[in-house]
């Protein structure tokens, strides 16, 4: 087991009615100003901006709202946020929405105790220990930014996207209500769905060895999240099956499970990357497209721990050809992928041959800030490995 | 899933050395004036208590010593350490050693805050939301007190022992480190495994339906408890196994593995009862005695919920008959102990038939605080069934 340090403050409400206790959480803890940050119209519509926005007023909390965060926030709105917050002296960032809001919120949260640019910050890996802190009222469990201590962050005039990530900015308070996800369309929950399942596989496939304590409850996700999905698919409105698929989407990024390890994040890497080319592209989408090509990819690093992934998750009987389980336990992701509805080839996604040859052009030289370094953890992989992954993947 | 809130602060310091940044990590946190808490000599002899003054002195933190923390931390000890945070400005508690040296400093990091004694706080569970931060080095894995919000403190002189929980008692920082653990001798280590069992079992078993996410990872954890136990005691100096459990300890009572259920800790309170009245009981040996008892009481209640535990931490194939498959269950639930090297029946603890009726007649009247209401979860308990327990685990 590898030598680790876990932190992580944030304190969950999770259930029915969760989001009635925001005004009252947040007065306790002083909050005083608001920054109430929201993405589209789906959260005015069903009235949960209003019912946050009462909750607030209840007990004399002032807010300044902004909407309008959008899948792969962008800097441009993070800095229209920061000026609010200097403006107005907001004192707590309140996110209701997705992993996008608060993702977008975590940047606000940074660029509001700073005196210089936020995307400086976010680029150049600043540490910062100032930060305004968060709450959060999740509406889409896929991200697990309500726990992580992750934030992604575009810049569309750059054409970049990169990571941010620190302790400082881990959410202080999640509220989390099963039934706030009854409404989210399926192909939402499936993508979501996939991105938590893919964080955890992150986590499970590195150089480490077995860490049979944080493998054991790794796994265990992954069974629970296999088990429920194709329930709150069938059943939108199961509250139990809703609630299981949120709490796993916390525990995913929350980072405990994979502790111990190395984890190894060359596939979300590939996925930024393609999501930065073609900004039409889901993350959870492009996930179920590239983790089973990069699995096919690097697996004979490791074939051992393959099987094993396949015989706990998937059921698989040893076959005694270790080999030959580890690349069903490939097919088994990919099925379970596509059973939700996922595309699991860059060709459903509209991408030709051509098309990756002219994005792989594109994305390679910005793919990893470190230019040229191997990247991953289960295998190291160049440049030359990342395009043989995306062709795969077609 | 029931509604929950789950907060676990505690900023964990896992590995190699970790108690060298114990000064470096509370200057950081503007620790000046320290009260060192410590149990009996194991500490000083190891040179710990030096190691953990050097690096204090090194970035200029004063400290205060207060040693001779017993097993069942007794109030006594506590008042002095409350007057000594008094009189000295003490604003961080450091504790080195295992659950009984972090139950201490709990008590004593909420009666340095309050203007009465803190026993008083303690039986009247007054909520109190300032404590001085409290940092842990940890030396026996066992309670999990490292990072959960309970403490257990005994009353000589009331013949009393009694539990107060809070979330503001979690300690802030814990230092653990697997090599100080591999001294440890067989029964201590053994005791603090099967302790740490039963804080799953305690989670696991109750009157709410299958919660997959949470029981998923519960019995996970069980599992790798089992397969790693018998390695630390074959081999002490195991890092890697020492590390799993040391790790498991303290997920085992930080709360996670037991969200969106009721739990049950009826066996708890019974062998809490137990060790004040025979205080040569070890925590764990008395759990050992008492769990299997329960289990064969109460299974009756929801057999396939034995069952299940059955198959998944013991292996055992479903035989088409769950009563006898919960039956099996409990079988092994005793041989696992046995197997530690743990007493699966009060006789072995020198307690006879006689000395249980007086026992149970001493311990019945104050067995719950809330006296004669019913308790426990997964089946209600009268004082009666009580009794009956005892009589069972002879």
């Amino acid at each position: 087991m590898e030598d680790f340090e876990f932190v992580s403050p944030t304190h969950f409400v999770f259930g029915h009615n969760a989001e009635s206790k925001v005004g009252p959480m947040l007065a306790e803890r002083g909050a005083r100003k608001v920054l109430l940050h929201y993405g589209g119209q789906s959260a005015i519509k069903s009235g949960l901006i209003d019912r946050v926005c009462a909750s607030l007023e209840q007990v004399g909390i002032e807010y300044v709202k902004l909407g309008g965060v959008r899948p792969n926030p962008e800097i441009g709105l993070v800095r229209e946020g920061v000026a609010l917050c200097k403006e107005n002296g907001v004192d707590w960032v309140l996110a209701v929405g997705g992993g996008s809001v608060v993702d977008s919120a975590k940047a606000i949260a940074n660029g509001a105790c700073i005196d210089y640019d936020v995307w400086e910050l976010i680029t150049k890996k600043y540490p910062n220990t100032e930060v305004l802190p968060i709450a959060v009222v999740l509406t889409i469990p896929a991200a697990g930014s309500e726990a992580s201590k992750n934030t992604v962050i575009s810049n569309d005039e750059l054409g970049m996207k990169t990571g941010y990530a620190s302790n400082y900015q881990r959410p202080k308070l999640a509220f989390m209500n099963p039934e706030l996800t009854f409404t989210l369309p399926p192909f939402q929950t499936a993508a979501g769905i996939t991105d938590m399942f893919c964080h955890l596989l992150e986590r499970f496939f590195d150089d480490v060895g077995a860490v049979p304590v944080t493998d054991g409850m790794n796994l265990s996700v992954m069974r629970t999240i296999r088990a429920e999905a194709p329930r709150v698919l069938a059943e939108p409105e199961n509250y139990d099956a809703r609630a299981n698929i949120m709490w796993a989407g916390m525990l995913c990024h929350q980072g405990l499970l994979g502790m111990g390890r190395h984890e190894d994040w060359a596939t979300h890497g590939l996925e930024h990357e393609l999501s930065a080319y073609d900004t039409t592209v889901t993350h959870g989408a492009g996930l179920a497209c590239l983790f089973p090509a990069w699995m096919e990819y690097v697996y004979d690093a490791n074939p051992a721990r393959f099987a094993q992934y396949g015989y706990e998750v998937f059921g698989l009987a040893p076959t005694g050809d270790i080999e030959s389980d580890a690349l069903s336990a490939i097919d088994e992701t990919r099925m379970f992928f596509a059973s939700l509805g996922m595309p699991i080839s860059l060709g459903e996604l509209g991408l030709d041959e051509d098309n990756i040859e002219d994005a792989i052009a594109e994305m390679i030289p910005t793919l990893r800030e470190n230019k040229g370094e191997p990247f991953g953890s289960f295998k190291k992989l160049t440049m030359e490995d990342a395009a043989e992954i995306y062709r795969l993947a077609l």
